[in-house]
Parts: structure tokens; C-alpha cells; sequence
């Protein structure tokens, strides 16, 4: 009723509640009425920082932080990021232990990705990831369910109820699961655009705010950079095919959008641990990729969690029936609908339609369109990769009308939209 | 989503969702998030038109209506109006098959106070109504749960979801089950003041025209009266003893304002139902009560349900430990605190804090104190009817800090506040 009629609750009151979420004293029917009226009203930063800090303190929060650095993305599609920063951060020297979630609906999820290796584990006991850590600074996990458990259930619940979008709940469920995770310097990539969240920049900001401001009130260094998702991120979409994309980019070979996306992020994780300029942190970060630094601890990161490095490094295997997409015209990539092309990987098989769903490591799509790029008559535009014929052409009749023709608005094609970072 | 966003359901969408709170298809939680958008956006009037006709006629709706009046109030402290207006109604030759509910929290219910006659039997089949009506023409028994079945598990719902207190939902509740009960011509009493639901002439009034709105888009001829509930009705207060005081009101000797009452109410049916002029109505109402023909009517009443008339008639028994409370030094009742003197009543065992509560038929209280009533000393101002002395203390000790002294505000002592009529 206080968040109802627009009053705040004090910090005892929301510890109170988080302790009722994760106790299950409270109904999911008054969490779910409180949810709704926290999306129509909204909570001070106030409220929010105290729901924050209940979230990641009830449960079983690390109280010794596994690594130096950690990253988050709101989700996106073809958002492969992860895969190449926690080898180049682990190569700088900067251990990073990241707990991953799975995909659901047409952003795919990390944990998907690299299990489409064959034999990486993704479920380590918390100490084979601490002794993974110390010995080479790089794990990517699960995350574990009693870890910010009363997120978990207010997500679940969230989900059934129509209060998804609503900033003050998806900043406080971000930050909780990264403050209990425990690591001290945190970079959050924000997608904007169609094919995220956020479709505005004003909205996309607001949440970047908060969750900078978040980090801050809990002591914890945090900065977000907006990155566009009014395409996809390179050129693969799917889960074999986006690690064979990331092991390109480590290699020096990969699209140029992802490749300054990795770069950023590395860029402004240095610059939150060291304080050095973004200049001389960027050099740093270039190096390790360019001197092969990053793709070997790739392959001790793949070899440690039992994948098989030698399939990454050839290649992993791709679905069988493949279709090419070859322009008939010349012409320029005016927009795309990203959240379109995403969907066009979900049905292919790459992701989930509910929870349960089994996903296909080696379906998915190359899409070689970025918005202002020019094709000649007779340039692939797009691949696809299915397991039957009438799959790949209904992804392939998608995937063109997810494209759209013509001159294109500058500011569309902008990699990194803007940058939030704490008053230090 | 929708009614979270601000835009209107379709009549389609709001009768699948009844349908789907009647099958039990839409979980707890869904409804729950629902009801606080709600309470948050509100709804439209064609909205609100179709979810109160899409809760009436799911189930099971009595086709054919069981009397031609009616009447429902928002709920207040000593309220037995419908005790004196049933049997005025059936002296006048116009049923009044009325079913009611139990009391929860500060209001009493008619059920509970007609309970506390000896033998009185509130749940009757619908055979035995119908054939009460046909003889006397006077009938009130419990709430089918058939009638309105949707509104009843929304209700139990918005009570432990923070959101009784909307004025679409109560509106569609209360019309809701009218609507299902059939009967043409409808006299709402909405309350108004510190021991009401409301606590502001312009949100009954709100809720006022709303419900004479809703009886109008379905055919039903509906007028509400705005009263005061800024002090209890009558002096009594409890269940015997408001039966006491309903009976002295039938014969002419009951207090002024529960006389006024009454007459305002029943003068209202008339006119909607004959639509003689209210100068006209009035008198008939009046000649009834100065005939004795309304008392007459109360005692076969009284007998056709089973209850004991001759205990009635000479007055019902109190509860043994009696206090009262004399005046000390003279002095003017400034204002009353109703919901405070209505929780006495509660507290000393006269409600329900909770449904499987047990009520005490026996205790209760007369409070003598009237806004603007001077007292010199030595006179009576309240009394006590409780079963043991510190109950009876601590009663009175609250009755005590319910009123407070000095010149009143002279809008406070007026009965009715406003009238709202539909259009013929």
C-alpha cells in the first residue's frame, strides 16, 4: 500500500520483504501486487539501494570475491562479448570469474554458447572455480541458485506478471546478483535499440544512472557504456557459430564492430582497476590481443573447463543445410530489425522458447549486412544454417525482411551510444 | 500489460479474463498484478461496464429477480438500516429480497445482528426465499457463492493485495452481485466520513455516480444517497442491541437520525419506483411507520425466518457487565472518531477481525454523544455492554478518547451529504 500511494519504504521495511521472498512468507499473489505497483509508481534511489543490497545479502553472497573484474550485458543479439573479454582480462593480468545465465527468448545466453564445445562444463563447484582462477584468472560459471535467491524468485515472477520493463527492478536485480558475486569492478553494457530492452537512449541512460549509482552506494567501482543493438553484434548469430566468431576476433580476424566492443569494455575495466588513462589502458588492451596473448588464454580457459580447445580452433561444426543469401541488386543496408533476426536463430532451434527447451549448438545465421554497408551484385548478405530445408528458407524468407533498403540515418550506425561512469 | 500501459481491454478481452478468474485459469498472481494496475491506471467507464456485467452473468444469475427493491450500503458503524428499511419496504406492497454479508473489521453485518435473534436462520434455499417473498414480501438471507462467483474470489483477492480501495473495483463489485441478484430498482447508501471507506464527499461521490452509471448501461433503475458516517447511526452499536434499536425505530421511538435515514432511503425506492413525486413517496413511507403497519411487518418477518418475534418485542438481552459513562462537567460533542467507536464495538467482541471469527450477539454499546449535542452533568453519554470489567474498562477508556469537545463544524452534523439519480 506505501508503494501504491507513492511512499517510500524504509530500509527495515525492505529487508522485512526481501526476507519474505526468500523465506516464502510472502504469497507470490502480494509479491506480484507489489511488483505492479512498483512498476506504475516507482521507487526512490533511496528504496532501491537498500532493495539492491537486501537481494545480494540474503542468501549465501561470496564474501570473498573470485576475481578482480566482471561484466554484464543487458542482452543482445549475436552478443558474443563475454566470450573474448574474460580471456583478454585474464591475459592483462585481471582475473574474472563470471556467473552467466542462459538464453530465453531471442537474446542468446553465454552458458549456450560455450557449451556448444564439446566437454565444457559450466557447472564447477565453487572450489574447482576458485582453483580455476588462481591458476588462470578466467571462469565462466552458472550461476549459482543461492546466489541473490530473492531475485531469482521476483524474476520468475516478474516474467508472469508484465512488470519485465521497469528500471528500478531490472537495475536492482543486475546489481544484486554482481554485489553478491562480490567483484569490485564491474562494467555494464547497456544495449539500445531494437533489438534490446531498451529501444531509446533516454531509457537506456536512466538505467545506466541508477546502476552506476547502485555500484557507488555499495562501494563498488561500476561504469556502463550504451552500445547499439539496432544490429546485431558482427556478423554470427547462434551459439557454435558465435564461438567460432569469437575465436576469429581473439585471432586478430574478427568483425570490426565486435572487436571494438571487446575493446571498450577492456578499455574502461582497466581504467576502473587502475585508474590509468583510457589512452594508455587501451594500448594495453590492443597489445594483448595483437601479441596473441588473449587467444592463448582462450585455449588454457577452454582446456580448464574440459572444452575441446582443438574443435574451437578448427572450427566447430555447423548445422547441414546451408543457404546463401546473395544480393540480386546493388544497394545499402538502410535498418534491420534486430529483435527480427534474433527470433529468425530462436526458430532456427539456437534458443528457447520456454525454460525447458533443448537448444542446437550448430544452427544459426551469418548475417554480413551492417547498416551503411554497400553490396555489389552478387555479395553474400546473409548465411544460414539449419538442419532442414524448410527451416532454413522460412529463416532465410525472415532473416530479408528483417532488412531493410535505402539511405541510411548516421547516428544509427554508432557503435557506443554514450558512457556512465562513477565520480571517483 | 495493457491496463498497466493506461490503454482499455476490449468487452472480449474483460469476459475472458472473468472467465477466466471464474475457471481458475488465471493464477492468484496474475489477477493480483492485474488489480494493482488497476488500482494504479484505473479503468474506462466501458470497462468498467463490461467487467461488472461480465462478473454478474458469469455463474449462476437469478433470471428472474426475487423482489422489486433493493438496497446496499458501502458499510459503517451502527448501521442497521436495512433491519427498519425491509419491512417498511414490504408494508408499502414492494419485496425486498436482500442478500447481505457478514461484518469484517469496524462495520457490522446485517447477518450477524439478524443472528443474534433466537432461531433466526439467515441461510434459506432459494425455494423457501421465493416462497417467503410470495407470502410476506420481506427476505434477508446470506450471499449465494453462485451469485457473482467472480467477484468473490476478485474480493478475497484485493483484500490482501492492497487493493480494496479503488473506486472501478468496488464499484463492479457491488454492482456486480445487484446486477446477478436481478432486482430492478436499487438504493445505494453510500457512506461518508471518518468511520466510512470513504473519507471524502468528492471520492463518494465519485463512486456514487459510477454505480448509478453501471445500473443504468444495464437497465436498472439506481440512486445513491450520500450519508454521514463522520458519527455512528443511531445510538447502538453491537448486534442485539442495533436489533433493539431498529425495533424501537419501527415503533416510532428509535433515534432521529436513523428515523431520517430510513424515511430518505425508503421515500428514494418509491420515487424510483413509482416515480410519484418524493413529496408523495415520503408520506407513505411516514404513513407505514406512524400506522405501526412496518412493525407488523417486522414481526412476521421475524417469524417467518424462525427467529423468536416475542424476544424481539420486548428487547433482546445485553451482556452482563454494564459501565456508563456520566458526564463530568458540561460540555458540546465537537467530533467523533467513528471507526475508532466502531472498533470498541469490534474489540469487545461485537465483529470479526478475521472471518472464522466468533461474534458475540449480546455486547455492545450506546453511545448517547451526537455532533453538537451538549451534555450537562450527570448526563448519560455512552454505556457498556461487555462480558467481563476490564473489557468493559477498556472499552469505555477508548470510547472516552472517540470524542473529543468543543464547538462543532456545522456541515459535520448534517445526515445527507448529496443525491445522485439517473436520467429517466
Amino acid at each position: 500500500m506505501k508503494t501504491r500511494d507513492g511512499h517510500a519504504l524504509t530500509p527495515l521495511e525492505i529487508q522485512d520483504l526481501v526476507n519474505g521472498i526468500v523465506d516464502q512468507s510472502w504469497p507470490d499473489y502480494q509479491l506480484a501486487a507489489w511488483l505492479m505497483a512498483v512498476y506504475c509508481r516507482g521507487l526512490t534511489e533511496d528504496e532501491i539501494f537498500a532493495l539492491t543490497g537486501a537481494m545480494a545479502f540474503t542468501g549465501a553472497p561470496l564474501l570473498e570475491p573470485l576475481g578482480i573484474v566482471d561484466k554484464h550485458s543487458t542482452g543482445g543479439v549475436g552478443d558474443k562479448t563475454t566470450l573474448v573479454l574474460a580471456p583478454v582480462m585474464a591475459a592483462l593480468g585481471f582475473p574474472m570469474a563470471k556467473m552467466s545465465g542462459r538464453g530465453l527468448g531471442h537474446t542468446g545466453g553465454t552458458l549456450d554458447k560455450l557449451e556448444s564445445i564439446p566437454g565444457f562444463r559450466t557447472e564447477l563447484t565453487i572450489q574447482e572455480l576458485r582453483q580455476q582462477i588462481d591458476n588462470i584468472g578466467v571462469a565462466v560459471v552458472a550461476q549459482s541458485a543461492q546466489l541473490a535467491p530473492a531475485d531469482k524468485r521476483l524474476y520468475a515472477l516478474r516474467d508472469v506478471t508484465g512488470t519485465v520493463d521497469s528500471i528500478p527492478l531490472i537495475a536492482s536485480s543486475v546489481m544484486s546478483k554482481k554485489l553478491a558475486a562480490g567483484t569490485k569492478h564491474l562494467v555494464l553494457d547497456v544495449k539500445v535499440g531494437n533489438g534490446a530492452f531498451m529501444a531509446h537512449v533516454e531509457e537506456a541512460m536512466q538505467l545506466a544512472q541508477l546502476m552506476v549509482k547502485i555500484g557507488q552506494h555499495h562501494h563498488r567501482r561500476v561504469s556502463a557504456i550504451l552500445t547499439t543493438m539496432n544490429q546485431p553484434l558482427g556478423f554470427a548469430v547462434g551459439n557454435a557459430i558465435e564461438v567460432n566468431e569469437a575465436a576469429l576476433c581473439l585471432q586478430g580476424q574478427g568483425p570490426e564492430d565486435l572487436h571494438e566492443e571487446v575493446v571498450t569494455l577492456a578499455t574502461e575495466l582497466v581504467h576502473l582497476v587502475t585508474k590509468e588513462s583510457l589512452t594508455e589502458a587501451r594500448k594495453q588492451v590492443l597489445a594483448v590481443l595483437d601479441q596473441g596473448k588473449a587467444w592463448d588464454m582462450f585455449g588454457r580457459w577452454i582446456d580448464a573447463q574440459g572444452g575441446e580447445f582443438h574443435a574451437v580452433a578448427k572450427g566447430l561444426p555447423l548445422a547441414p543445410v546451408v543457404l546463401v543469401w546473395e544480393a540480386q541488386d546493388e544497394g545499402t543496408v538502410r535498418a534491420m530489425d534486430t529483435r527480427k533476426i534474433g527470433d529468425v536463430a530462436l526458430n532456427l532451434g539456437a534458443g528457447r522458447h520456454r525454460l525447458e527447451d533443448h537448444v542446437d549448438p550448430a544452427v544459426g545465421l551469418m548475417c554480413y549486412a551492417k547498416i551503411g554497408r554497400r553490396f555489389e551484385p552478387g555479395e553474400v548478405v546473409a548465411e544460414v544454417f539449419a538442419r532442414s530445408k524448410e527451416s532454413a528458407e522460412e529463416a532465410l524468407r525472415n532473416l530479408k525482411s528483417a532488412i531493410s533498403w535505402g539511405e541510411p540515418t548516421e547516428t544509427d550506425a554508432h557503435l557506443v551510444l554514450g558512457t556512465v561512469r562513477p565520480d571517483f
